[in-house]
């Protein structure tokens, strides 16, 4: 069985996939530089999946960096001191880029423009001997806490390493309610790092807490 | 009633939703640099839609540019020529960027990097008196094709003249199965154009024409 490792995996998005995964029994490893703020991320994980939570595990984020899949839970900003600290222990393993590159102003958040293109293109620059796969950037953790809900979302994944894009698709579609959808190289992860700040936009002005679909995927 | 111009309509876009307005009754001019372009477009409406298509009529661009409400659905490459043939044309209307930037090279569709952001603040830069709003980019002609399915699809709406962006909403609404969803200032439309990308490329792995829907929006 695989295990999940996050690597800033104290966040709202990190502990509601860890919640989703622990309830199907996938182990995971939230990870933080700080002890006590992964230990109180395992604790809400318990207080959402109560007995279930026995699968989620605290460690520095050196440690959560040597599970199977490497989640990057952290801000853009974080990408380049987590690279240089856990490069050689993500060379070799499938990290997925969960970043979302965004700004705030006044008018609300706005995709940041990169040079790489996105913050997945960034990964794969600055960690060259990893499996960088793209995913999980769009999916609401609001949505996620909502346990009694159905999930309803899609999870389009990227990567240029298809063995990695199929990994990380079965992990997404443990959590009841997650469609994985293959999309392509990891080229095209920037709409999707972008698509967020339209969807905190859209909850913004509806008051909603929308995820992304595709309807007639199945056609 | 709202009329409806496309400048460059005679894609299958332009032709999809000239046929999905002519079934509700929405004049449609479709424009095209032309006339015989713009005429045959008009008689694949009329085999969609049959009488129906008595709404759409062909025009030169330089006519479709006097509707209420135009749209550019065009490459583009193509946009700097009409911002200089039809820019005092279009000052002052509602204009509709429904343009995609995407490159294809031998690994499939991307999207490609603009100085501006977007093909839609790029609209806004080259028609600064005309009131820019960007839609439909996303929306699969497939399906606007298939008549007898349910279109299902959401239809995200950027600008920053909030009337403009509710006129385009209502006129988006009047298509059966599509749900419009103001969704911010323009500076946001970047994500959606780069979505075509990626729907392209789900595509043609998945064999599908998906369209983009949004989970939870009513919450």
């Amino acid at each position: 069985m695989t295990t999940v490792g996050m690597v800033g995996g104290t966040g709202p998005l990190g502990r509601g996939l860890a919640a989703r995964w622990a309830q199907a029994g996938v182990s995971v490893t939230i990870g933080s530089r700080d002890p006590a703020r992964a230990e109180a991320a395992v604790g809400e994980v318990r207080d959402l999946v109560g007995e279930a939570a026995a699968a989620v595990t605290a460690a520095p984020n050196e440690q959560a960096a040597e599970a199977e899949v490497v989640l990057l839970t952290i801000p853009y900003e974080a990408l380049d001191a987590v690279a240089d600290r856990l490069g050689s222990t993500l060379a070799g393993r499938i990290v997925v880029s969960v970043i979302n590159p965004l700004g705030f102003d006044e008018r609300g958040p706005y995709p940041l423009a990169l040079e790489e293109g996105s913050a997945a293109m960034a990964c794969a620059k600055r960690l060259p001997d990893a499996r960088v796969v793209a995913a999980f950037q769009s999916v609401s953790s609001r949505q996620l806490y909502r346990l009694e809900d159905t999930l309803g979302e899609d999870v389009p994944i990227f990567g240029d390493d298809d063995a990695a894009v199929e990994e990380v698709a079965s992990l997404a579609e443990r959590i009841e309610g997650m469609r994985a959808v293959p999309a392509g190289p990891l080229r095209l992860a920037g709409p999707i790092e972008g698509l967020t700040a339209v969807i905190i936009s859209i909850n913004r002005r509806h008051g909603s807490q929308v995820g992304l679909r595709f309807s007639h995927l199945d056609a």
